[in-house]
């Protein structure tokens, strides 16, 4: 009985539980990275504990710096294998590197109906797939690998409803972005976010794992999408038989502590103009924005839609003189069906910096960072002041098409600007 | 008359030359990149020139810190890319990076006979081509971009003759660490190494760029390859029949300072251990070495040829486990190539990290930084204590297919030691 949130939380807790209320919430899946799992192994190693709670529900995905672009870098890398090697954890050695969020969904670590937590604020990404995902800090993590079990608080929920229909060019990305425009930063501070409706339906997964990505801009703490049929297949193509999983709907007696409904049917495409990721417009509504520097890829858009929408915009075009446009795919997977579909090719034969898989370009670490008062066109979910280098630089987020058409042109540019585009397999 | 370097400054100068004069050189070619073009132009802009003296033949290509890791890296491309426009110069931009040493070549920059100064330690590599090439300080670099010549004191010549056949498995590579290991580090100081015999006839283009690459490790200032018909190959594909170029052979007369004969025959794989180039062993001496990491590239190693051998190896093998293998493409191009060829998709089905076109790990900057301790076996050129990382890391010198064995086994492995391999095309 509930909001998707509330039903995974009493069927896990086994007591009925309402908002506001502290449960003892046992944890199915646990994970941190290279920045965030070396504190929480110094804070596990201070609890009187052999072993993490379940070592195959343990996963160590080193993602931020990988390959390390420094020595401390380097050091943190073998932190996190050395972890994984002692307790023999699920780990991701480089060579096999991928974005978290993009590679445990993937790889069929996300199990619908469970409960997950990681080290890093966009863990709410696996909400895509109905799971009740959360970012806690590096102690919180050390706790649940020790003792597979986090006090919780219960989340109010705020729904949100996509209505009518998308149209070309408008992405998962960009109904997010008309959320974040709608609820604002501090919209839903500590609500789950739970987002259905015909228009949702519609999208591919790996639009909803964008959506789900961007639930904690606007202070949520978890972001779920109804599943449905498309979950189910996803999950199916990565899951055994034998491996549990619950697909929760809200029931009809759910209390929303807030309801927002979003038509799709005329959205433009939206850009989250610097320097908050709720500072969102049309992109027909903006001024003219000159174009530095464009990035396709993340945990937020780094899927392969989201490569083959890039791809789309960039067969048969080149990028502008004195753009620099990188595409990272987020996995190795993702990278191989680039290379099998030949998108790979297009982006090498448009003049893109193709990188390894890894968070680097959004964070303004490791790789594309940018100098001062540069401005970057961008696919990922945050655009703090100097979030991607410089303190005066200026980061537009947007979806992978209008980033791809930006890089084209040297401009902001929306898609169904550039002329007539050639089918991509 | 005389050894090669010998005729071209001769004939450029207008003069009989001999070892030890000091000429006013023309210079026909000058480059740097985004570590020593930035105080280039400081001392150029000091300078009482309007311009450069030829933008066609003064070529910036920013490859050692590319895509910026950091603030202060992105500072410097954009010093370049300003300083490229201004004077309307041959600008390498993000998106068509690789590595001077490669792409310089590959684009038919380099012509045979000419006078090739860039600020670059490895800017010998060029020599592969029968051009004087050398590398100076910025300081010079900014007298020869504003006046169009540099003071150089003719270098007396040391004859290196490769002779008998090279077995399989020996590459370029292992013919520079035999000779260095003859030379010793300050075994050529401010010479021009000459190279040539039928040993060295045998290889291709590719790999008389390893050598000539690897000039400077025995202190030379240039490092000359004899031109013969694969040379004249080369050019010709990259060359307009209009683009002067001198192919020079040694006269009958010339008088070398030192020769040195290598016979090829029964070379086995070679090693530079650590932590100098010139400490050199064939592999079947050294001891058992456990490897951390794996590098294939750099402008010693990254080019077709090299990709090919390191494909040839890993087809069908993965990567030890943890070691980590990271394969950086010498350019765009040969990216290109690596994917089309199906290089590419071999070395992520083994577990590779393919980085895109730069210097990165060669210098222990931006990408596969070694932490404590660590070992990597690398294609690169110097293994100075700390030169990929921390001081206290180790690493040894070898040929592509030595280093790609090397990542299948987890430690320093001859590819004959592997089962037999299957044909790469």
């Amino acid at each position: 009985m509930g909001t998707i949130a509330e039903q995974i939380l009493q069927d896990a807790t086994g007591e009925a539980v309402s908002p506001g209320e502290i449960v003892e919430a046992p944890v199915d899946l646990a994970f941190g990275h290279d920045m965030t799992l070396p504190p929480a192994i110094d804070a596990f190693d201070c609890l009187d504990v052999e072993t993490v709670f379940d070592p195959e529900r343990t996963v160590v995905i080193p993602d931020h710096l990988v390959p390390p672009p420094d020595e401390r870098s380097a050091e943190l890398y073998r932190e996190c294998e050395e972890f994984a090697r002692r307790h023999d954890l699920v780990f991701y050695p480089q060579g096999q590197q991928g974005q978290e969020h993009v590679v445990l969904p993937e790889d069929g670590h996300i199990r619908p109906g469970e409960i997950v937590v990681g080290a890093d604020s966009h863990s709410c990404t696996h909400g895509a797939l109905g799971a009740y995902a959360t970012g806690v800090g590096s102690t919180d993590l050390a706790f649940a690998m020790a003792f597979g079990w986090l006090w919780l608080r219960v989340p109010e929920t705020t729904r949100v409803e996509y209505t009518g229909t998308t149209g070309a060019w408008i992405t998962g990305k960009d109904l997010v972005l008309a959320t974040l425009a709608e609820l604002g930063a501090d919209g839903a501070v500590y609500h789950a976010l739970e987002f259905g409706g015909p228009a949702l339906a519609d999208l591919p997964m790996d639009d909803r794992f964008s959506i789900a990505n961007m639930a904690v801009e606007a202070g949520a703490t978890t972001g779920l999408v109804e599943p449905d049929e498309r979950t189910t297949e996803y999950v199916r193509d990565r899951l055994d038989e034998s491996e549990a999983r619950t697909y929760y709907t809200p029931t009809d007696d759910a209390t929303y502590a807030e309801q927002l409904t979003i038509d799709c049917t005329d959205l433009e495409p939206q850009v989250a103009v610097p320097s908050q990721p709720d500072a969102v417009a049309p992109l027909s509504d903006l001024d003219a924005v000159t174009v530095d520097q464009v990035v396709i890829g993340s945990c937020t858009n780094g899927r392969r839609r989201d490569m083959k929408r890039a791809a789309s915009v960039l067969e048969g075009r080149t990028v502008a003189d004195g753009v620099r446009l990188i595409v990272t795919p987020g996995s190795q997977a993702v990278k191989q069906t680039c290379l099998e579909k030949g998108w790979l090719e297009t982006f090498l034969a448009a003049g893109t910096t193709v990188e390894s898989p890894g968070c680097g370009a959004c964070f303004g670490k490791r790789t594309g960072v940018l100098g001062e008062n540069e401005v970057a066109v961008s696919t990922t979910n945050r655009n703090f002041p100097g979030r991607m280098g410089a303190p005066s630089s200026e980061v537009y987020l947007t979806s992978p098409f209008v980033a791809a058409a930006s890089a084209v042109t040297g401009e902001l540019t929306a898609p169904a600007a550039l002329d007539a585009l050639p089918e991509v397999s």
